[in-house]
């Protein structure tokens, strides 16, 4: 119970210790880790747990303690988690100030909306700020998204919260107007619709500069798989250079410091599952009205597995989309599709590329549901952009789509990102086929998302599952469901005995006799 | 990026993996490391943040998962926190079974409390099951903090908080009635009535069983300092044995598992500082019902720096304990009392124990503030236990304290509980004078408790401060303010150099002229 009394520190300076990567990934959490009888946390006072802030050159960081026993650490060294490595920009050996930080006075704020007081546009503010800067607990984020939860966004509140979150990060600007952009909300499976829009969007003359995110928790994200075909990881002045060029680009958002803030939050709100409309709201929009965008179309599949799961959500949702993003300068058009099976054939990043690739060709065996989707939201924006008239958008973007055009815009803005590129081909593969005659009933794109992840997707590019029906196709007795694709055989084989012990991910119905 | 795939386990049977104690200290939030290429993390989809379940023979626990690089642990091992080690009863290597946790369903509840459904009995019980067994994340018990926050908790959501937090735990009965208890709300530094109350209440021939807890936060706890005196770790049958036969005990109640559920809230609520009157209320309430109380009397210390900062958030907390507690059987009395400074000299385990025996000895030196606290606490107990009629409690407490009962009683219950013991002296000492004459016009009790405990407190038990002066007080240029106690003269001098720089945490105003 007893320990030797540290060394005391008896200046007032601030305490310097050597930075080590020990080699332990928290995710996004950023953890210190320290010996318990160091010198620094005796004479500081910090113990597990303490929240402490650490300061290399320009860059400061408020992190998580752990207090670790002897073997692990020197005295004068702080062992850092991946996150706070690379928040920090951390070279092993490096020199770092640690020092107890600044008391949070905007979560007096937080614990006011508890208490039942709205947030004013300044506590918004002041909340967003220190968010965005790191200085939330993880604690303090989850009690700031439950305050925020159900119904307790005012509208104005919701208004006051997107423009925090955009003030809190960059913002990109465009001389060309309107500018175009397009989300979906939630994201089924393979729907990969983006390079397939922008593509059509930029042949018809319009400018729609679009960032897109990787996967978090599924096999793919629009920037992995556009990765398959093109370089995505473009600084501003490599996106703005495509852009003036080809009107349009598909690349990886994830750098380029839009709405951080929305970053930070979006980790309690996954775990949690908590996101109110307002939330949701002024996540989407302060991204957008941070990427320049003048006219967002907004996808929102609807469905009992999906994100939004009622109509009636759905029309809040769109509602206060409309009404936040007018506000703000941001005209938003909202339109509801199936949320009840995956798009397309390929689940994983270069599966989803494959259909890309063949919608774009106008190849026989493109998937028609991931076309259909594409031109629809395609037309959408030709309306909202002024190139069509209403009711003409579809029309001219299955033309744009049909003549070739938005193919060669794509290879185009692939050319001008870096270059067009092959996307890996799987070398592992095993078929799945119907146990018996039936007709698809159901598809459990959870499950289905499972499977392609334990082949390896995104990790393994090439990884992931292929699917040969979708609801309502009546099969034969040993006709083929899905094939697995993985790059290695022990992936393969994994995921194949995940999917054996789930026979029902494709539910069979019996035909009518 | 792409790492090699590890070996697929291919039946469908729990992994099993050996346990090392890795000597990592996360305070209470049990995590487990593994290898993020390790065949488990794998083969399960187990990543940093992952929540994971590992069963140790009848034990099981669900942690939080960080993963490491290679050197730290070996593929088929899984390293422990402290908390974890704790937790599971782990030995070095034993084999552990590690799978996906269920899916914590009663969750939904919290959603629909954030979204604005009243708590049902039904459903506060299952919350509070779920978090007593260990199944709630920290963001998880976050959320649940935040939506009980406020005034969000209606009277009958917090009978049936309290009744549920109760029902989770251990319960002790006994054939005595009526079974006396008190309670601090908050807490100031030095305020270690209970083992007098105790003496005197039992000295009278009532029955009080209390149980305390150590320091968290203070630089003593009532059980730290009792220690001081005598053994406080009893079990439940040891603690029988003393209440049978002295009437009354002190012990640390930490080990009694009495409202398990509570421990694990308030190390949420603490850094959150959210806690409602609802949520205070089931806290307190808990404990003493699972303790076997029938009579409770409260002490709520009102001021500034205190828990409860004024008089009437004080009657709301009163008049919600009275009443919940009716409901429950449990009769509750309530006091407020002073909270603007330190009671009695010393802060810190034995200096405390050293002011405890001088009041009990009657002793000329013996500090009349935390004597007066007592007597009035004591003299309220012996009326709601019937001993005294109504007026007539502070009377018989000042007469069986001065006629040395209380004394005598207090040596019995000591003895009891394993022997009476002599309290350990600090050999480092350094006296802070008074810079200039003055009237001490205030005492920051927050700073105070920081110096006790950079001198040493609780670890060093001898360590603290003894002050010499309280608010009011005249002192001459010179005269002696307060002598810090230390076991080092390291941490003695790193305790006086901090004091030295906030010569305000006694303030001194001049005295009229």
């Amino acid at each position: 119970m007893r320990r030797a009394a540290a060394t005391p520190k008896l200046d007032d300076g601030p305490h310097r210790v050597r930075l080590h990567r020990i080699g332990i990934d928290t995710y996004q959490e950023p953890v210190v880790f320290m010996r318990a009888d160091s010198a620094v946390c005796r004479s500081e006072g910090f113990e597990a747990q303490s929240r402490v802030k650490l300061t290399l050159a320009a860059r400061s960081l408020v992190a998580t303690l752990y207090t670790v026993d002897d073997p692990l650490l020197a005295d004068a060294q702080a062992g850092l988690s991946e996150a706070a490595w690379m928040a920090l920009g951390a070279r092993e050996g490096d020199e770092v100030e640690i020092s107890h930080p600044e008391p949070i006075e905007s979560f007096a704020f937080v614990r006011g909306k508890v208490y039942g007081q709205p947030f004013t546009d300044t506590a918004i503010e002041a909340v967003i700020r220190d968010i965005a800067a790191g200085r939330y607990s993880g604690l303090e984020l989850a009690a700031f998204v439950t305050a925020c939860g159900g119904g307790s966004l005012a509208r104005d509140e919701t208004v006051a919260l997107t423009r925090a979150m955009l003030d809190a990060g960059q913002r990109l600007e465009w001389t060309q107007s309107p500018v175009l952009d397009k989300h979906c909300v939630g994201g089924l499976p393979g729907n990969r619709t983006t390079p397939i829009v922008v593509a059509i969007v930029a042949a018809c003359g319009l400018t729609i500069p679009k960032t897109s995110s990787r996967a978090i928790t599924s096999p793919a994200g629009t920037a992995d798989t556009m990765e398959m075909l093109a370089p995505v990881e473009l600084d501003v002045a490599a996106m703005r250079r495509v852009v003036e060029r080809e009107g349009g680009c598909v690349v990886w958002g994830g750098a380029m410091s839009l709405s951080p803030a929305d970053d930070i939050l979006i980790r309690v709100e996954r775990p949690l599952d908590f996101d109110s409309p307002g939330q949701l709201v002024a996540s989407i929009l302060s991204k957008k009205l941070a990427a320049g965008s003048t006219q967002l179309l907004v996808e929102m599949p609807v469905g009992p597995t999906a994100k939004v799961r009622s109509a009636d959500n759905a029309h809040i949702i769109a509602a206060l989309l409309e009404d936040v993003g007018r506000t703000l300068d941001l005209s938003v058009r909202v339109l509801q599709s199936d949320g009840l099976q995956p798009v397309g054939h390929g689940v994983g990043p270069a599966l989803e590329a494959f259909d890309v690739l063949a919608v774009l060709d106008n190849a026989p065996q493109a998937p028609a549901d991931l076309r259909e989707r594409s031109l629809r939201l395609a037309g959408e924006l030709l309306e909202m952009g002024g190139r069509a008239a209403a009711g003409q958008g579809l029309a001219l973007a299955r033309e744009t789509l049909a003549s070739g055009a938005a193919q060669r815009k794509f290879m185009a803005i692939c050319a001008a990102q870096g270059g067009l590129r092959e996307p890996p081909v799987a070398a592992y593969r095993q078929v799945f086929v119907a146990p018996r005659a039936g007709i698809i009933s159901a598809i459990d794109n959870r499950r289905l998302s499972r499977i392609a992840k334990l082949a390896g997707a995104p990790r393994a590019p090439a990884a992931g599952l292929q699917l040969h029906h979708h609801l309502g196709d009546r099969v034969a007795r040993g006709e083929p469901l899905f094939t697995l694709h993985a790059e290695s055989p022990g992936e393969l084989v994994y995921a194949g005995s995940y999917a054996n012990l789930h026979p029902d991910v494709i539910r069979l119905e019996e035909p009518a006799a």
